[in-house]
């Protein structure tokens, strides 16, 4: 049974100082999709409008995504204008063109509600309970990615889909407005309150923090030369994590450690390139090159 | 044979979101000496005036800490006044005194001038200078630390003590400034062409990179449930790191991550609380603890 994203598939116009790119392929499903697919069959929940054509299918065609929940409608997709500056941990919003986007709502295909495991990608938290709804059976993870903008205006509906959610996936200044706290122990307490038992937060450069009741793995970023868009680096993350959660047979504290440590990996090839071109270009010889790679960037030997 | 350091022996006054004290004992060197002297005997050379009494002299005692190159003349020791708000990671200074340090030439006592290990404090690169060339014997590791003040106002002079340097240990901002890069990985290997084999990144809350010709290590900070006062992290990780070094046989990859390990440990229970406290009442059992619990924190098991 699949890993099912709901989220947005997206055209992103991106200005860093490695260069600008226009109606380019983004969205949280996208690079999640792109990621977790390596790992695991994904069942994508979004819409788009008619400017989807060929030329994006074609991106998702010949990989383990299932786009039957892809809802296409007349009018254009869901359009993002952002720029980085030499600090490329945070994008300033230039645009948000909503589109088709606006009224949203996720049906699922029957083929999607049984689905393992589920990733709510950072969209309405109303919309995100209503996929929960719809799902026949309990998916062993459920896992929310938010931002400010809903923690703030829409926080009622998020503490509710909050109570349904295993894993929260947020990063550092969410995991803050969410709770009123700045230490990271202290806002995994409130964190539990709300209902996760699971925290992973996301640092951008400085990596990623996980937090379980068994037990806490600190996970630096990989090493890059050079990093060209930051675009999609979280939800690439969140499919990478995702994807090998819904791939192992296990659940245990080590599971989510090597989940965590595949997420910061799939992420280090999103932000080389611009888009979902450094996933669309990935091999496996690269991907597991890479991850031993990272360990050794962590390991220490026994004592 | 010791470990040498040379750096301030100073008074605080501080303020922080847990508080403030006026008049605690602080400077690079005392940090550092506390730290290392848990793991190497440690030689101080630094100056103060005559307010450091007993109560101040009562810190280093029955310690492995020798005192005899710490040179008391009349006046007031070196004086820092800084805050830090609800972001701790950097404080801003208030005020500067620099009082009997103003003309402090170090003048190393016969006994130092073989020391196995050597730690140029953050001072004027001039008198590292000067400390390097008192040395009758090569150290098997010189370790530098400065900050923008002279990277900035001091930079010939910092460039010829470069050269006589094994590791570089500065934070973020610092490495960026010496070198004109932002990548950590192009940075290093500025670095390198300045004369030190191994760059030591530290970023506070994010922890510490390791950068050498062997392999790199990406080391994050304990987490902790409460931060009262990071005056002192940089040195006591500093004292850690060195203290393990001089300790060590080996100089091996495996010898220089542990030794960061062991740097970052000690600096956790100095932001516990204020000043040198932290420092002084660490206990063997609380160390050994600390560093169990921050294996976990990066531990992952064998493939």
């Amino acid at each position: 049974m699949g890993l099912l994203v709901v989220g947005s598939v997206a055209f992103d116009d991106l200005e860093t100082p490695s260069g600008r790119r226009e109606n380019i392929l983004g969205g949280s499903a996208s690079y999640f999709s792109l990621a977790a697919s390596r790992l695991h069959p994904v069942q994508v929940v979004a819409v788009v409008g008619d400017d989807f054509g060929p030329e994006q299918d074609q991106v998702f065609q010949g990989r383990a995504i299932d786009l039957s929940g892809l809802i296409r409608r007349p009018g254009l997709s869901f359009h993002w204008k952002g720029e980085y500056g030499q600090d490329l941990n945070e994008a300033t919003t230039l645009e948000t063109h909503l589109n088709v986007f606006a009224d949203f709502h996720p049906d699922l295909p029957a083929s999607y509600r049984s689905a393992s495991c589920l990733f709510l990608g950072n969209i309405d938290p109303v919309l995100q309970m209503d996929v929960v709804r719809q799902m026949t059976a309990r998916p062993r993870w459920i896992a929310l990615d938010t931002m400010n903008f809903w923690i703030n205006g829409a926080r009622e509906a998020l503490l509710r889909v909050l109570k349904e959610v295993d894993i929260l996936l947020v990063n550092e200044a969410e995991a803050r407005s969410l709770t009123g706290e700045r230490n990271l122990l202290k806002i995994y307490e409130k964190v539990q309150q709300l209902g996760p038992r699971f925290l992973v937060v996301k640092r951008g450069e400085y990596g990623v923090v996980l937090l379980t009741p068994q037990g806490h793995f600190l996970a630096p970023a990989f090493l890059l030369r050079e990093v060209v868009d930051p675009t999609g680096a979280g939800d690439t993350f969140a499919g990478g994590f995702m994807g090998f959660l819904a791939s192992a047979p296990d659940s245990d504290l080590e599971t989510l450690k090597r989940a965590v440590l595949m997420g910061t990996v799939m992420a280090s090839f999103t932000v080389e390139q611009f888009g979902t071109a450094g996933l669309e270009s990935l091999t496996d010889n690269a991907l597991h090159g890479r991850l031993d790679a990272m360990r050794e960037l962590i390991h220490l030997s026994a004592r």
